[in-house]
């Protein structure tokens, strides 16, 4: 990377220390990735090489060698201290926001977020606007339809149980679920119907309904990561911290979303259960690894559901099918019951057709672990105060950071003008300001991110992966998991010290500007 | 490990969480290691046979197979999340304690901390006591001598230099020093008679000769680390924080110490610059890696020495040359301007001959990093008040933890029946009291060390062995990196999970405890 990297004669190539990069020199460069595309027969031909002990080794190294791997994290001196967890400096406290007490009842949370909302007349709203191809309640409007009697969570849910069924039955079929018990369904929205009959609905988000990715667990259903055997060697005992303080709130839970097996990949291709298509042109991916979860969402079948992201796996779905995906900072919501609850980037975190839907099932799922309060030291969980006086143009004041030439480093240019387009109309409608910035060493975060969430998920499946149940992966997560295993103890150290330069990158662009805005996938 | 780990028919060996072993049942277990003793031919062909690509992946999986390490770190569920930095839950404050404010100067609070000695005076002290076989002055008894005028810094400089050649000189040599300037040395020993003469000392430590550890930055100095090249690759600007810090307070550096080549081993052998011996028989190791230090200490040429440690390397030279070592807390100290300073469990600290100097250097050199208070958030910094009214039976109140098992599990019985006699006598002398305590999973925590420290070394050192330095490292070394490059990133992770059940095992101990004693080396 220019001008953060110099290699005197006979000694490796070094990076200068961070703090020395001359960041307005560094010139962008677009990635250059190699990866064999292959299917059927070459495909398998390919897992069995990469599984081989000795030929395995070979077509590895050749693969990290190609793909600069090596010379990033092990022919460089990287000066920096590794960073194994995200950390931050000491932060300001944010002007025009609500804070939530962590430890508070979720109900207490969602209330206190709900008075952060516009106000907003559902029953006016439905009869004038415009039916888009798909109906998006949002959930003040269920709020709304079941306080006032115009419907109930029963009659709701009839309607989830002939949606699910037929998206599923349609050809090609759609399973956008792994696991639904229409019964225990109906046996929710009773309970839920019951407290709105007896006037003691129990938050804005009783009677909600909610779909979960099934690598979060949800009790009693099985949590499967949409592998075939997964409940198997792992049993759900009770409900995710997430998913029991979204119960808490009176939420009912649709079932178990699908994903790409064990969340090892961004399509959503699953040759286990099918692959859950996208709904607005069934012939393309949603995008994954959430992608039961996107396409229950931009369905219109459920207001929002709780995926997982780590590298993507909420926002690239969430783009891709049009809806609203959010990945919170590591750490703010406790992981423990997620299948993916020992790495250093994965967070549980709402898909929803609405901002402010995500904003209050957001306030909800959120605070941290216990443990990772002591060494997070996240800064205080707080939502924006919409109805804040000051902050009806509270747009206006935010700086919009643009790499362009990595926002226009697209397939198709035409994505990356769709989104220039929203910018404007930010800057023309809310008086954004857009502020040019530059992020180094993309590539080497890239590369670092890979070895990371590709080790913590490795570890996790190791034991069994050994003790036989590598044959019962997809094809596709064996080809991940061979590579996952090559990498080394220093690849991994390498990695985090990689970290530690690009969260002080992002901290320096984050000096200029409020938000930093790219297309989702490129 | 009996009661913390089960395998089910057909299931990976799983751990039990750490909250659910009972620790009472823990059945101590005599770790069970194999490697192949080498030296010359044999030796050779072995590292070239663990270097070579193929081959030397064949022997490492040998190795660790036959160790347990891949059945520990890859057969087997540990359902704890990775640590990767010692973390401990908020303490209580310490009783009968002085706290040193981190950010002072260190005059300051070596100041504090000589207010905390009990009364001496070195003058009655000298004349009665009996000539041991080394003398050993302690840095009160060097203050004492300067500031009557017994002597003066350049004097006692003449019998240093004149002590490190005959050591040097003697047959089998000893060098103790791998960098040694005696005009240097004459330099600032002059300085410090010239603030003598002028009635303005620094400090209690002006004039008090201390060695550096050849892997702790002492500028002008090359630091190498006992390699034959690293000052090559690594060009030493300024002194090493915890450096800079003692010589603000007057300290006199008599040179850069031997040691284990690159601190990667316990015996100090070291081929480059030949082994420092042990003082008291110079037949024997020192211990290491801080061979030169405890070899200078021991042999009365000063009173103290700055060492590192990750896994022994103060404690064990320490130990077999009858001296005070200090491990710190990770993160107490500064490590900037320390080869290992990107580690996990190294600390840069003293070795001495009285525990008394060991207190007033560590509280000189100690303070930890900015960016380690903000994650480490390490308890106050403090020293014990020894002239408290209180303190004067403060061992009464000891309670010393010993697993007996494991205290008597050493090569000669001799060795423990030494310790045990020490613990008899501070138990009839002081009533300290013993309290039998389990440790569970010793055997896990060593493969867990092993891994961290080899990686972290490794890590560092990758890009110079991989452009060609590879052959300039001792063959020991050698052996050791082409192990440590044989680790999977798996295994570092594996690892860290296995730190926290560590952590959690030593905090249940010490809420039983306030120490834990134990032979250094068995």
């Amino acid at each position: 990377m220019a001008g953060s990297s110099v290699k005197a004669k006979g000694q490796p190539r070094a990076m200068k220390p961070v703090e020395e990069v001359d960041i307005s020199a560094v010139r962008y460069q677009s990635p250059q990735l190699q990866a064999p595309h292959m299917t059927g027969f070459s495909l398998r031909l390919f897992v069995w090489l990469m599984e081989s002990p000795l030929l395995g080794r070979l077509v590895t190294s050749l693969l990290k060698s190609q793909n600069n791997m090596t010379r990033m994290l092990q022919d460089t001196v990287i000066p920096e201290r590794p960073m194994y967890i995200p950390q931050y400096p000491p932060q300001e406290p944010e002007q025009g926001v609500v804070l939530l007490e962590e430890d508070t009842d979720p109900v207490e949370r969602v209330e206190k977020a709900l008075q952060c909302l516009l106000p907003y007349d559902p029953s006016v709203h439905w009869m004038t606007e415009e039916r888009p191809p798909f109906l998006y309640w949002k959930i003040r409007d269920f709020a709304h339809a079941y306080r006032s009697g115009i419907t109930t969570p029963s009659v709701v849910a009839e309607h989830v149980i002939a949606g699910v069924e037929e998206w599923s039955n349609k050809e090609p079929p759609m399973p956008m679920l792994v696991y639904f018990n229409a019964d225990d369904l109906r046996k929710q929205a009773e309970a839920s119907t019951k407290r709105f009959q007896q006037g003691n609905p129990i938050s804005i988000l009783d009677g909600i309904f909610i779909a979960i990715k099934d690598d979060i667990d949800c009790f009693p259903y099985p949590s499967k990561g949409a592998t075939t055997f997964f409940d198997k060697i792992r049993t759900v005992e009770k409900d995710a911290v997430c998913v029991a303080r979204l119960r808490k709130c009176g939420v009912i839970f649709i079932g178990k979303a699908n994903m790409h097996e064990l969340g090892l990949g961004v399509t959503g291709n699953n040759p286990n259960y099918g692959t859950a298509r996208n709904p607005h042109s069934v012939d393309r991916y949603t995008g994954g690894s959430s992608s039961g979860p996107a396409a229950l969402v931009s369905s219109g079948l459920c207001p929002v559901a709780i995926g997982t992201d780590g590298g993507g796996s909420v926002r690239i779905p969430s783009a891709l099918c049009g809806i609203i995906g959010l990945k919170t900072t590591y750490g703010r919501t406790n992981m423990t019951g997620a299948l993916c609850d020992c790495g250093t980037v994965e967070v549980a975190s709402p898909l929803a057709a609405s901002v402010e839907d995500a904003m209050l099932v957001y306030s909800a799922i959120a605070g941290s672990r216990p443990m990772d309060k002591l060494i997070l030291r996240p800064s205080p969980l707080c939502v924006p105060n919409l109805v804040f006086p000051d902050n009806n143009n509270i747009l206006k004041s935010v700086k919009i950071g643009k790499y362009t030439e990595w926002f226009h480093d697209v397939s198709d240019r035409e994505i990356s003008n769709t989104c220039e387009k929203a910018l404007d109309l930010l800057c023309s409608n809310f008086r954004c300001q857009i502020e040019e910035i530059i992020l180094p060493e993309l590539e080497e975060m890239r590369t670092a991110h890979l070895v990371s969430i590709g080790t913590e998920s490795f570890c996790d499946l190791n034991p069994h992966y050994k003790a036989g149940k590598r044959t019962e992966f997809t094809l596709d997560t064996r080809t991940s998991l061979a590579l996952f295993g090559s990498f080394t103890s220093t690849d991994y150290v390498a990695s985090q010290r990689i970290r530690r330069r690009i969260m002080y990158y992002h901290n320096e662009a984050f000096k200029k500007v409020d938000v930093i805005a790219t297309p989702t996938t490129g």
